[in-house]
């Protein structure tokens, strides 16, 4: 500081005292990993490769022109005509904290759909935002059928109700048919989370009537997680719109991002935040993807695969956690035999084979491997390779028990 | 749904009602823009590249080692030990979220340094989070003194004060020499935007007692947004970790955040959100390429380049916004001479050559361009282009004045 007192211009302190080191970290060599976990599941080709194209400003008419296109596709990909269809700056838990953020006043009553991990999730973030949440509980692994939800949505009568469309944390897949129609009789909004469905697994938003849904990038889109898709309908529009106060959480304050990604009224779009402009790339070009390939051939890959992947699981005597009815496609939960060590095998096939799959969480750790099949890693070469190394796995800790 | 009032499995319905044509947008071509607006400037090329490389989990022992080296690095770039100091999952925006709405408990008292467009989102975020926001004010493109902080904090006597290190909004720096000492002496914390320092001018962030800082990567990093730095001192992590109640924001809550990225106890890594890896790799890239140079010398080159670029632009007749004391190197905030139709001028930047450079925003709308030299596009050719631009568009308005 100067003797008067004042601080003298920052510019001229060079003195690195604190940290006088640089690090050296050489070169970045990530391992050629195949990864059929839970997610991330490797990113297509073409998506890292237009993430590698040159910037441009995320308020360049270029950059909302491609925005548009963005919006268009993924309201094909998720089959609504919500024009509030828009990529959030922040990975899926984003995406999802938007919806808890922007639809949940002060003291509305919250229903949550709990037969996994990320149901308890939605219970925490409605928590935080004032919601007076109600858990409706299934053992994980199963899913709650038309008349358990409509009994609830009778008794609890709540503002919201938040399902998971596509558990991630036991590989179910709750129907939702019918569901959005029973809310709306009660004034009641239905939030979705398509996390580990959106493109994998037939989504019907608007058939359904979804009013809020989020996803990740990360599953079936085949793009690396870092923006996430996020949907509102009318119905939800209006609920954030009429709010009388601000939402508690900035960053994903949906008015002032609609503001800029839709513009007010046609007009002008204000600059609200800098939008990941190279993941935005990314989704473009895996939702592009998805519409060159087509939904409903998309759809049926992912459950082709599955099934030949369940035939091969069974031949090597291993069986899968959730009934076939209600399976994922887009990943399996596969019941740990007796007597494996879980993650030692998990450990193995990291090491050995370059290849993740992920363990159980919560209520299913130790019980099951996770094993995700999911966009462009939907394949039988993939399948095939998964099995014939959970069978060197298995033989590893002498616990191989082919059928025949 | 079937005649049982059960809905079927909706693996099986794959008509697409909604939106039956899957639209085709064809390839992604940005325009090769050269980005010298208040941020994204140019993203270095072994950066993009580093982001196309093939991902890994964000739970795989590889990536939680290049957590590690990120880590370091930071803490090397902005001279700091705290042991705290990672990237966030989103933009500069949410880092600054994410100081508020973990370091705001309800009812603190805030202090804000408003002297541009940032000061009053800081304000605006802890009005959000139940602060009671004290604004202190200064011109758009002034600073603050020592004896006004001094002041201020002794009127006030706030729980935090906000100060804006570099104002992107009016191309200010804000000494900061000494203010860390007078906040402590007052038990308060001391947050720091750093959004356009970081890198590109020096930031002595344990010289100066700074408490919680948050930075872009898109300015002098070059790398693009997705990711963005922040720390927390040892100070800031004790509020944190004594505060009552849950923080309000699920996806920023540092308390999680850092279960996963510090480990509890060095224990098991609890899963919390995933993180965006390929944004990992670009700021990885990124801080290695600061290490390889050295921030002595990257400083300088910021100084050398800015200071050349002034001399420039005074020869075809303009002028900056902030005194040479104050004057930011990263960015340059310079007067739209009168009678010149300000944003016509940047159209005719981005329409005919290519080169994006920013308006004015709040205050300074119509009376100032922004123009960044940040990181990668802090080069002597940079600069000359972009004078060439200008003079070019004040020449087309008939306002080329030249000096000589």
């Amino acid at each position: 500081m100067a003797a008067n007192g004042k601080a003298e211009s920052p510019m001229y302190d060079y003195a690195c005292d604190a940290v006088a080191e640089a690090p050296q970290k050489g070169v970045l060599n990530p391992p050629p990993r195949l990864l059929c976990g839970p997610g991330p599941g490797n990113a297509h080709p073409r998506v890292l490769s237009a993430m590698s194209l040159p910037e441009i400003g995320h308020l360049d008419p270029a950059f909302l022109s491609m925005m548009e296109d963005i919006k268009e596709m993924l309201r094909y990909v998720w089959q609504t005509n919500n024009a509030f269809t828009v990529p959030v700056s922040g990975t899926g838990s984003a995406a999802m904290e938007a919806c808890v953020a922007n639809l949940v006043e002060k003291g509305d009553k919250m229903l949550v759909g709990c037969n996994g991990y990320f149901g308890p999730r939605l219970i925490d973030m409605g928590d935080r935002y004032g919601a007076e949440c109600i858990e409706m509980k299934k053992p994980w692994g199963e899913v709650f059928s038309y008349d358990e939800i409509k009994a609830a949505l009778e008794e609890h009568k709540p503002k919201i109700l938040g399902m998971v469309h596509a558990e991630t944390s036991t590989g179910a897949c709750q129907p939702l048919e019918g569901i959005g129609e029973l809310c709306h009789e009660h004034d009641c909004l239905l939030i979705a989370d398509c996390v580990t469905s959106i493109s994998g697994v037939p989504c019907h938003l608007d058939k359904w009537g979804v009013d809020a849904a989020y996803a990740g990038t990360q599953k079936c889109l085949s793009c690396p997680p870092g923006v996430s898709p996020l949907t509102f309908s009318q119905r939800a529009m209006d609920k954030l719109m009429a709010r009388p106060d601000k939402v508690k959480n900035w960053y994903l304050d949906m008015k002032m991002v609609a503001s800029y990604l839709v513009g007010s009224g046609g007009g002008a779009r204000s600059y609200h935040h800098t939008a990941p402009i190279s993941m935005c790339y990314g989704i473009r070009e895996a939702l592009s993807i998805c519409c060159e390939e087509g939904l409903e051939a998309r759809w049926k890959r992912h459950r082709e695969v599955a099934e030949f992947f369940w035939v091969e699981l069974e031949k090597i005597g291993l069986e899968c956690h959730v009934s076939k009815d209600y399976r994922l496609p887009s990943l399996t939960t596969v019941k740990v035999p007796e007597g494996v060590d879980s993650k030692k095998l998990t450990k193995l096939l990291l090491e050995k084979y370059q290849m993740e799959i992920g363990n159980g969480l919560g209520d299913l750790a130790g019980k099951v491997w996770r094993i995700g099949l999911m966009g462009y890693n939907s394949r039988f070469d993939v399948a095939m390779t998964v099995v014939a190394a959970l069978k060197d796995g298995l033989e590893q800790q002498g616990k191989l028990k082919m059928k025949v």
